[in-house]
């Protein structure tokens, strides 16, 4: 059995920091599911895995290539590692996916851009929610928070392991490279103003859609037209991770309009 | 200029827990936004207002009937109530929103029902979703959040006290009550399995539509027929709060579609 060594320790309560994760290049994935995600999508970027003793494994952690890699702590040991109540007796640090460089193609019909989202729990609600709706890729822009802690991991339920994260720089810059790799339309969703959204038949040909963060909503941007989620109640405004999944859901059922799937 | 008690301290700190909320018949409302919802929907609840000093009031918060409720406390005074980083300089002590009885007809034409949803993040959400969807009411079964935690009133911005949160018992009591009160139709969103629910006709015609926690889903409920949000991804499932707004605004679509709303 593979034994903890006080590195393994120094790195992982270095993993804490954005300065430790940045340059180590690693990230940390607590909990079953997430960590399982992980594990199934992404074995080959495990570097350790932490379990607390009498932790039911899933299948996906006992695959032959993890056994040295899997480290059993007793409980006290393990909890010391982490104090937030909600490790569920599973920790997997492992490797960031590769970037996809700035001058690859796109992989999706439309694009979804996330303008300065900061939160965590949306981000990451947003990126499980596209992989769900079948996107291969999402965009950020500078100022997002980072896709790779493990709160956005927790909240994603690992799926940025599973959906690309792309960032092309600014609001203005990435509109201008996606410009560059076909993008034709460029829609930006306001609280209000706009066209409705379910109105817009060209939202998902060739297109980039904005979301910004509540506070604030996304930048201005030149030549981008505004479409607005109808809301018929008194709310002032939606959650960006609940426009976002209207914004995908949207698409998702002009697919299944479109589709020849049997009732 | 009112001052604070040590009898408001103490309710303050007995707020904190479960029991304490029961007891009293109160609820704390934590943050500009959804304490300013709170000022501008039912500033009658209010028992009493906290600022700190230096906060930059909403408008909401100058009424002349606050007045004498509103405690100015100094950074360090209002600091030690909470322990909260979140805090933005106002707390809001209010009394509940009236129970509205069992026996009291249904307000929409169709019934959001959240069978045993126990984030309160997610709980909270729903909830401010539902009222951009312009929902006066939702039904929680037993077994689900306490509504008005003040997690789940952050989470809704305090979209609970413009939509009333009813509860009916268990999942399969609430079935038989909304039965009495006219709905016709039961359906249960799953993971898979089920008709695509942007197929289903008559799935916002005198219906109540049950969503269940992520963990284990809806409970089975004779008669419901199931129906699926279909996922063209590799996702093993959705966020519950994500789940809901694709229901909710499903139901804003059609009722955009059928509207004679300009473009």
């Amino acid at each position: 059995m593979a034994l903890l060594t006080k590195k393994h320790l120094a790195l992982i309560r270095s993993l804490s920091t954005r300065h430790g994760r940045k340059e180590s290049g690693l990230c940390f994935c607590d909990g079953i599911r997430s960590g399982g995600e992980l594990l199934t999508l992404r074995s080959d970027l495990v570097e350790f895995l932490l379990v607390r003793e009498g932790t039911l494994l899933p299948e996906c952690a006992k695959q032959d290539q993890l056994k040295d890699k899997t480290f059993f702590l007793s409980g006290n040991e393990f909890d010391k590692i982490r104090n937030t109540v909600s490790s569920q007796g599973m920790i997997v640090v492992s490797r960031k996916p590769e970037m996809i460089p700035p001058e690859a193609p796109l992989a999706d019909p439309f694009v979804l851009v996330l303008d300065k989202v900061g939160d965590p729990g949306n981000l990451g609600t947003i990126i499980r929610t596209a992989r769900a709706a079948g996107l291969k890729e999402i965009f950020l822009t500078e100022g997002s928070a980072d896709a790779f802690t493990d709160k956005v991991i927790r909240s994603a339920s690992g799926a940025q392991f599973a959906v690309a994260v792309r960032s092309l720089g600014t609001l203005e810059e990435t509109a201008e490279r996606l410009h560059e790799k076909g993008i034709k339309h460029f829609f930006r969703t306001t609280p209000n103003g706009g066209k409705s959204l379910y109105r817009e038949k060209l939202l998902y040909e060739k297109s980039a859609i904005i979301l910004g963060s509540e506070g604030s909503g996304a930048d201005q941007l030149d030549g981008a037209l505004d479409v607005v989620i109808p809301m018929p109640g008194d709310a002032e405004s939606l959650n960006v991770a609940q426009a976002a999944t209207i914004v995908l859901f949207e698409y998702v059922r002009r697919w299944d309009e479109n589709s020849l799937f049997q009732d």
